[in-house]
Formats: C-alpha cells, sequence, structure tokens
C-alpha cells in the first residue's frame, strides 16, 4: 500500500499551491499550516533545494473526533499535502493516505474516519 | 507495535513547552510549525478543549537526507510532539514514533534513519 496519493500536473508552482488550497477547502480543510523546505533548507544548510512546500490541511469536525476517540492521535496531524516541483512546469502534488500512515493506530473507531478523510483527500487530488 | 513515545510529567503546561523546546533543540531539532488545538477548535467549532499543542519538529540534516532518498516523505514531516494538558500539572508529552508512521513507506535507505531519529525524540522524551 502506498502511503500517498499523488498526480502531477504541468501548471506552474504558485498556481498550483493556489489550486490545491481552494480544492481543500472545498471539502473541508483548512490550511494551518505551511512549510517552506526550499526556504528551511536554504536557511539552515545553505544547500539548494527545489520548490517543495508542506501544507498542513485540516478538517476541524474530523479532528475534534477524532482527538475525542484517540487523544495522541496529534501526533499525526494535521494532513500533510507538499507540492514540489520536479522542473518548470511539472509540478507534483502527494497527500498523505491516512489509513496507510494510521496502520499503527489500532484504534477501531478512526478506522472509518481514515477512508473518509482519504476519500476527501483523493477528490482534491483529482480535482487539480 | 505503539505509533508514539509518550511521558506524563507534573509541571505546568508552559514549563512542559519550554522544556520540551530546549530538549529538543539539544537533539538537533528546530520547531517549524506550531497548532494550538485549543484555539483552532474554539475558533472553527466554538468548542472547548483541553490545552494541546503540536509542535512540528525538524532535525534540518535528516530531512535534508530523507527527501532526496524518498520524495514523498514530506508527507510524514514534521515529526509532531504534542503537549496536551490532562489537569492541572498533569501535563502529557506524545512524539511520533517514526518507525511505526514509517512502516508504509517500504524504503530500506530510510530504515536506519527512521530508528536514528526515535532513539533522539526518545532521548527527548526521557530528558522531559
Amino acid at each position: 500500500m502506498s502511503y500517498y496519493i499523488a498526480k502531477t500536473v504541468d501548471y506552474n508552482f504558485n498556481k498550483v499551491v493556489e489550486k490545491v488550497t481552494s480544492e481543500l477547502k472545498k471539502e473541508g480543510f483548512g490550511v494551518i499550516s505551511e512549510i517552506n523546505i526550499q526556504d528551511k533548507l536554504k536557511e539552515k544548510l545553505g544547500v539548494d533545494f527545489k520548490k517543495y512546500l508542506i501544507l498542513g490541511a485540516c478538517n476541524p469536525p474530523f479532528a475534534y473526533e477524532a482527538l475525542q476517540k484517540e487523544d495522541k492521535i496529534g501526533t499525526m496531524l494535521p494532513c500533510n499535502v507538499i507540492i514540489q516541483e520536479h522542473s518548470k512546469n511539472q509540478v507534483e502534488v502527494a497527500a498523505i493516505d491516512p489509513v496507510a500512515s494510521m496502520q499503527a493506530v489500532n484504534n477501531p473507531l478512526l478506522a472509518d474516519m481514515g477512508k473518509k478523510i482519504k476519500s476527501k483527500l483523493q477528490k482534491v487530488i483529482d480535482a487539480i
């Protein structure tokens, strides 16, 4: 089982970030964290890296329910969606597959939720 | 296998946040994202929730190496460390276990790194 759902598109990087954010919103996810890996690696290690963003997507009603059923689930929140530029106008989007990443959680109360979140993230990727 | 490494201590919440941040630093991790779940749930859903912080911990040399070996690993970065208040001066810290969470990754190049990161996070938890 893969741990992500991915798609490569031929738009420019910023356009993809905008599109991902807006499609996430349609599925009820807000972006509650944003990590610019290219900037961080430059700042901390002085190395050049491709454009690479980690967006932390959170669907508040699902997060609230998950936290009540499994109080350590915050170690796996939010759901990350990454956007990386392989070359100009070759940009890949990948969302974590929560069913795969939560394999070790072993809480049957969350199994169904994992599937629902995966289906929402699949819709986001399909719509890019 | 559990998906986290946890410990409950009897300090106050803010003191624990400070201690976690400083112990992470000793092991080479900077905190590159911080999500205040209590505030987010109040803002988005109007519900009252306990004090609950998600700190995103990143060790830049390890992150750089991991990203070069597995370009979708950003879906699992940074390593989350959560801090939650069960009651006054009963505060639990839990770090993700990267060996458990990366089970689905199936990249032998990363297996050793997962163990090294786990050992560093274990030291952080032990030192709280």
